[in-house]
């Protein structure tokens, strides 16, 4: 069965970390956006499956998957239900319980990130909320990136099964999740990034264990891999990008 | 076997959507930052247990909940493990994913009502950030709102088994969330909630059939349920809550 991945064609988004769980698990899948708009492909396509009114479970927003008759919308949900078939997750319902629970918590810092540059509307420009975002990516890049950093770092300090994955000793889509933040923080914030990174070593070594994996590598040097951009939720605007000036912060 | 919640004591918050769980089930559990500093109670324990250097797996923030040893956080994954339990959720694999969707839509609405009044920063007062509150707020109202409700007012009415309940015929944790969310949004925003709601009939009725819930209605006339206040996510400061004043919006 070929999964259909449905997403903005032109930006990695929330729909990279659906990719990467298929990509690393070498699971065939149809992205239908960026095909043409013909063939039930494009984004037209896209929409119309957004706004099917005989639809039983309509998403509210990209991305959704479609594996046969079955849709689901939300990126986690996404994770979560794809994880079993594709070997991303443990067996027992605590060990998913645990691992949508770190999933839920870097969808939460991904929120946070989007927000730096648009804390007002998504429905403006942000050179419309300038202000506003230089105030929302101060408190980002100074108390929220740390924090939640810190998190994972400890999470995986805290692994009885060692330091190598978030979740036990195997791969998880939380992992492949973590590899993706820690490369839109770095794009979006090299500064403010690589200062909290340079305290939390074990989540560097996390992504870059991640980026070896064969099937990773092959995909992230593929044309199927979009770059980062300013359409996106991770923004390289240097400006919003700080770091504390006081000793003590 | 006793649950144990773990929340701030003085606000509904994010806690109420499992304490909401908990009763409607008539499940038993200890809301234990609300007992007092002793015998393993208070808001002492509750942040021993999220700073415990030894947990495997220490949660992000509160709620969380115990469930003898295993510890769960974030609303939603807290939700999706005790479902099936409190038989708040159907059983296959396919309805248990479509109710976390519907879920995670809930929870990135009740992140967006709480940027209302905090658009800048957590760690900051409101009074630190009104005029960012006041601009974030008229989105909220405006267009945010009636986007949200508007796809729940749909999923209600695209329901094969009717629009009663969001997932099947039956009470789900996502109806006692969402009878949740449109408390909040009534409490924080008065005039434009009821605005919005007056186009989501079958939103409202299901908010009433869930309140009418025999063991809901014994819950919201208890001691247990917490009021809303202005240290809550939903915050009634009658600045934000705007309705457009163009006949066209």
């Amino acid at each position: 069965m070929t999964y259909e991945l449905h997403y903005w064609p032109s930006i990695p988004g929330r729909g990279e970390f659906v990719r990467l769980a298929l990509e690393a698990a070498g699971a065939p899948y149809v992205d239908i956006a960026r095909g043409g708009d013909d063939a039930g492909s494009g984004v037209t396509a896209m929409q119309r499956a957004l706004g099917d009114r005989r639809a039983r479970q309509p998403p509210f927003a990209p991305p959704f998957l479609k594996d046969g008759d079955f849709v689901v919308g939300q990126t986690a949900a996404i994770l979560a239900y794809l994880a079993p078939t594709l070997k991303l997750v443990g067996r027992s319902e605590q060990v998913r319980t645990w691992t949508m629970q770190i999933q839920l918590t870097i969808a939460d810092m991904v929120t946070e990130a989007h927000d730096t540059h648009h804390p007002i509307a998504t429905s403006l420009y942000y050179e419309d909320q300038k202000p506003e975002a230089l105030r929302r990516a101060e408190d980002f890049c100074r108390v929220r990136m740390p924090k939640f950093l810190q998190w994972f770092e400890r999470i995986l300090s805290q692994n009885p099964a060692g330091a190598r994955y978030l979740v036990g000793g195997r791969l998880s889509y939380a992992d492949l999740s973590l590899f993706h933040l820690v490369e839109g923080l770095r794009y979006a914030f090299p500064l403010a990034a690589e200062r909290v990174l340079a305290r939390t070593p074990l989540v560097v070594e996390l992504h870059q264990r991640v980026a070896s994996q064969p099937k990773v590598a092959a995909y992230l040097r593929s044309e199927r891999r979009l770059p980062f951009n300013e359409q996106c939720i991770f923004r390289r605007y240097p400006e919003l990008d700080t770091i504390p000036t006081s000793p003590h912060s």
